[in-house]
């Protein structure tokens, strides 16, 4: 059967790096091998640069970008903890659910989706939470929300409070900065603005958090303690074998920071920024309405609406089918009503912009 | 910098199949792609062959081999459950930490490491336990156990008890019959007999275990109830979203699946046993003692004793330096008494038994 060759324009995965993809296809090396340690050693490098950190404890976990989430509360929450979560989408409200899971007695703060977090409103909330949370860019709505405003926020009332920010959809495609905006944990995906497959999920701890993490959490796979010994030791000693990490993943990984770091940091953000733009402004000249808050709206990740009287999942079925192109629907009660059109990492192009943009006037 | 090509002949990763590298290059696919889905099904549809078994709820889930280990107990341990588990080696040592972190009352049955298990000693441990655990084949040792025979004498005894089997290091390279042998859950990994990287846990449930799942463990990631929503469903319906799949890991396993089925079964078991089998009386013509008790050995992996005046990591070290092979040292106290050499999935084969025999020769 022919292979398919999509183009990936929905909220991920995207089409990866061509560097990524050719290191997937590379001979493997045991996780165990001096030359493979070294790889992860400069992949952990790499991300910090990506991370905007020095935190010691900066590695990919071994899952999907979800998996990042579930480690972060996994290890953070004590029984009675109090965790004030941010809920602007979909991605909020899975917060809500796996902080509750694990213990925290949760204080949700609702807003409306497509907008940005309120951060009085966050601190208003609980006068003294041991944990507060909120999504950077919310992959559901497509709406960037200060972080930087957060941590400052929250550190200036208390310094032990640990502040955790799911990147999944900002790492390396929008400047993200753990160490000056205070994030105490974050993590990501490697399958939008990284330009690699799903399967990793990126994730970095201060010290802060890592002192007063949890001593043994219910996950073995996700126990901070025991990665970390594999992780933070180097590759000619210190190490203690965790589980089998997924080598041909993190080469791909590698590769993939690797071709962003050559590019530079600023050069990739400056990339991502003028594509979405160029299809923001093309989809409001094709007569559309955005749906994330006007200055609040991520340059990867586009949601519109869907006009009236326009077959929303027709549409998308017909760029499939007939011009090969993945979109994404609305996520939630948005399913239907609203489309997701990312633009993240190597497709964070003009002629991807562009194909966008012609192929869905044809449709119109 | 020249790629570094490893013949992986350790306790895994193997190298993978080549059918299985290439499909990692593949164009990316998206997880909600019907092209994907199709793929998914059919690669479920093709692990529940190399399982033996009917379970509709037979997938890869989004980790390593570990998570496996860690998804069994988690969606099985109700609070107050006693859970038996055979301990022969480091596994089943594993799988008694992750069954206390969820709850469970642990019975663990101690085994001289190298032997396999005792089904009598196990069952006489506790009269009525919820679930009963082994390893099939222990990676740290070598050794095989009879599964056949716990899983009929335990549901003998309790038709709801719950077995689960470890067989990260048996699928697809010795029978393993899922349900012939009362297996509730299985999990494995794809870096050993599947001839994949790793990064993926094949996983089966019989309806048994699922019916007495626990309805919100703590871990979202791994909350069958969620997963099965997403894998039972059809390509054209029934199916949540719950986390992005790692989609080029899962083409990975489709095509090695295929290869392996297109081999078929048991020409593949064949394959392993006389590569094993040749391995294991060179070793032994070499004068070296094999340390896995005899008639219980795996031909797929290999554990062998360092001989007396031998620096053990010395040889395996220039065994990667001069030779570029890579074996494994010992488990647990026996890491450098202990060699152990794997033969598996795409390196089951006569030239990589001799290349391994005759490269040792050199350097005792």
């Amino acid at each position: 059967m022919p292979l398919i060759d999509r183009v990936l324009l929905g909220p991920g995965p995207s089409n990866p790096y061509p560097e990524a993809t050719a290191a997937l296809a590379a001979p493997l090396l045991g996780h165990l091998d001096p030359a493979f340690l070294t790889l992860l050693d400069e992949t952990c490098a790499r991300l910090r640069s990506v991370w905007g950190t020095a935190n010691v404890r900066t590695l990919p976990l071994s899952g999907t970008g979800s998996i990042g989430m579930e480690a972060a509360f996994a290890n953070t929450v004590h029984p009675g903890d109090t965790a004030v979560i941010a809920v602007n989408g979909l991605f909020g409200q899975r917060m809500v659910d796996v902080a509750s899971r694990y213990g925290a007695t949760v204080v949700p703060v609702e807003h409306d989706w497509g907008q940005p977090i309120d951060v009085d409103r966050v601190l208003d909330a609980h006068p003294n939470p041991a944990i507060v949370a909120a999504v950077h860019a919310e992959t559901s709505t497509g709406v960037r929300s200060d972080i930087a405003a957060l941590g400052a926020a929250v550190h200036d009332r208390d310094p032990d409070a640990v502040v955790i920010a799911d990147c999944v959809t900002s790492l390396a495609g929008i400047p993200v900065e753990a160490d000056d905006w205070g994030i105490d944990i974050g993590y990501s995906g490697t399958q939008k603005c990284l330009g690699v497959a799903p399967g990793l999920a990126p994730f970095t701890v201060s010290d802060r958090a890592w002192h007063r993490r949890v001593q043994k959490p219910p996950t073995w796979y996700l126990d901070l303690g025991l990665i970390g010994d594999y992780v933070s030791g180097t590759a000619t000693g210190g190490r203690t074998y965790h589980h089998t990490a997924p080598v041909a993943m993190i080469a791909s990984l590698h590769a993939a920071l690797g071709r962003i770091l050559d590019e530079s940091l600023d050069t990739v953000y400056e990339r991502h920024r003028v594509a979405g733009e160029y299809l923001q402004t093309g989809l409001q000249d094709l007569g559309l309405e955005l749906f994330a808050a006007e200055g609040h709206r991520l340059p990867e990740l586009t949601t519109v609406r869907v006009p009236d009287g326009v077959d929303g999942p027709k549409v998308r079925h017909r760029l499939l089918t007939e011009y090969n192109i993945e979109i994404g629907a609305g996520a939630g009660r948005y399913a239907s009503t609203v489309w997701r059109i990312g633009l993240m990492g190597h497709n964070a192009r003009l002629d991807r912009a562009e194909l966008m943009l012609s192929a869905l006037a044809k449709l119109l």
